[in-house]
């Protein structure tokens, strides 16, 4: 027997979630039928308007629904920053640091040669742009992920600008406030090491 | 800064389902808005049509696109026996296990004290109704949860019923196929102990 067919799409939708798999996914669908209602509707058009409002900033790639985005927009933040990000979320979690007040700039991914990955797939030729047009920007801060390909991208990305004469920085790597020595892994100790502070 | 308003929202519905915490929630909203707008908009109505267009059936109460549902209008199916289950979806357990061809009724849950469900929240009244209608029936398979609950509602049906002189049956409690002794809980093996069989 098959599965009521609406029933069945659930599952089939909720399954292309990542880290979703079908037991899972069958669990929710029959979590959404018993739902009300209104919650399920909701749902249903928080999952369309994503679709539909949202666009990418021409400016600085976030998502945004208003284009340029409300940072871009924003006069009162340092216009002589610019934060480089890999993903559209990685601007809340800075957001939500509530220390950092400059601009952004996403990437939408890493160079990576084994997904292929290159140059002209990120956006980093509307960065240069922004970097040529605008004089105000002194500073580039580069916060790609501490991967592999989040360190070459960062690589590449601070040899492409520095010749222009911007400064071009990087997030320090080191020990997560509250964690144990006994726990750290090796590359992440070595980094603490070497980029030791004066106290 | 606060998430774009349809990702907000999106976040809020995904958290609202079973096991999706904060930042799993977040997670998957930034999935779906870089997913395909075909698969966002299959997965939209979805949801929609799973309210709109499932039913339960009102002799069954299996969850269905048509009253009644295919397994009740099924007339090549054994007639003779009703398998009671708790929830729509063991009755696909049931279906996928393809040895059982008898009809079904779902209880819409278990009779619980702490949550408040008593015998009138269960699809029981329409148990006896289809037992008092239909002379057909002459065994009644209780298969809800081997829990507490399950059992004690199961306990529950067998003395209701059986003094109709229906034969009540429940399914059996044992080892696990493929299961190791050495891992089984204490009460399960007293169950496989005594509900052994002659070989």
């Amino acid at each position: 027997m098959q599965y009521p067919e609406p029933v069945a799409k659930l599952i089939d939708s909720f399954m292309r979630l990542p880290g979703i798999g079908h037991k899972t996914a069958i669990r929710l669908a029959y979590f959404v039928v018993d739902m009300n209602n209104d919650d399920v509707a909701k749902f249903s058009s928080a999952l369309k308007e994503t679709k539909d409002k949202l666009r990418y900033c021409s400016i600085c790639g976030n998502l945004t629904e208003e284009n340029p985005c409300i940072i871009c927009k924003d006069k009162t933040r340092d216009q002589n920053i610019v934060l480089v990000v890999e993903q559209p979320k990685d601007i809340m979690v800075m957001e939500n640091m509530k220390s950092y007040h400059g601009l952004y700039h996403v990437l939408g991914g890493v160079l990576s040669p084994i997904e292929g990955t290159g140059p002209e797939d990120l956006n980093i030729k509307s960065l240069i742009k922004r970097l040529q047009t605008n004089s105000n920007i002194k500073e580039i801060i580069i916060a790609t992920n501490a991967t592999p390909e989040g360190e070459a991208t960062a690589m590449y990305l601070s040899r492409l600008i520095k010749p222009a004469g911007i400064k071009v920085t990087r997030l320090a790597h080191g020990l997560s406030v509250g964690s144990d020595i006994e726990y750290a892994d090796e590359m992440t100790l070595s980094r603490a090491v070497s980029g030791r502070t004066e106290i």
